[in-house]
C-alpha cells in the first residue's frame, strides 16, 4: 500500500463531495457523487440495496474515491479501496449520521432499505493544487 | 442510448469541476477530478501523454463522467461514454481554450505534451436534487 498522504487528509476529513467509481458487470466504469466518512483507517459510504452501484460492488470490490478542495480545483486525493463489508443500516442510523455531518435537512425517503458500505483504501494518488 | 436528459444539460455546460472514471487494465476503476468541453455532442477533455488515465483509456475505451451541481449537490448527470478519438494537440490550444473556460490563470508546463481526449455518450442517468 502506498503511504497515507497526510498533508491531504483534510479532504477526507471535511464534508465534501466525493465521487466513487464502480465497475459494472460488463466491465465498464461507472461514477457518482457520494457523501462519505472516514475514521482514519476506513471509509463509509451510505448506500440502498435497490440501486446498481451496490449490484457492482457485490461483483467486483475494487472502488475508487476521487475528492477534490472546492477552493482549490486541481488539489485531489485518489484512493483505491476494497470495499470490505456491505453492512445492514436497520432505522438508517448511520446515513442519518451522514446527514448531520453534511448538514443535510432534505427528506430521507428511503431510511429503511440502508446499507453502509466499507472500503479499505489500499492505494493512493494526490495532485496538488 | 438512453435519450439525453436536457434538463441537466447546464451540468455540461457550466465550467463545473467532472470527475471521470476509467477502468484499469487490471480491472480496477479509477476516478479523478476533469476539466471537459461539450459541444452537444461529444465531450473532451485534455491530458498529457505521460499520466495513467491515458493508459487506462487506450486499453479499454469506456469511460463514465459524473457532473453534480455545487449549489444543489443531490443533483447530478452520470454519462457513460465510449471514447472515439485521442487527438494530438500540439502547442496546447485546446489545452488553452480549457483555462479561458474555468477561467484558469496558474502555469501548464506540460501544454507540449497535451492531447484531447475525444467521448461520445452512449447512456446518461441522472438524480435530481
Amino acid at each position: 500500500m502506498s503511504e497515507f498522504p497526510s498533508e491531504f487528509e483534510d479532504l477526507l476529513v471535511r464534508p465534501l463531495i466525493g465521487h466513487l467509481a464502480t465497475v459494472r458487470p460488463d466491465g465498464a466504469p461507472a461514477v457518482t457523487p457520494m457523501w462519505y466518512a472516514w475514521d482514519g483507517e476506513l471509509l463509509r459510504f451510505s448506500h440502498t440495496t435497490r440501486r446498481r452501484k451496490l449490484r457492482n460492488i457485490e461483483h467486483d470490490r475494487r472502488v475508487s474515491l476521487a475528492v477534490h478542495d472546492p477552493e482549490k480545483p486541481h488539489r485531489y486525493l485518489q484512493t483505491r479501496a476494497v470495499v470490505e463489508e456491505i453492512v445492514v443500516d436497520p432505522g438508517g442510523d448511520f446515513y442519518h449520521s451522514l446527514q448531520r455531518r453534511y448538514g443535510w435537512h432534505g427528506p430521507a425517503p428511503d431510511s429503511t432499505e440502508r446499507v453502509i458500505i466499507v472500503a479499505r483504501p489500499v492505494a493512493y494518488s494526490v495532485q496538488n493544487g
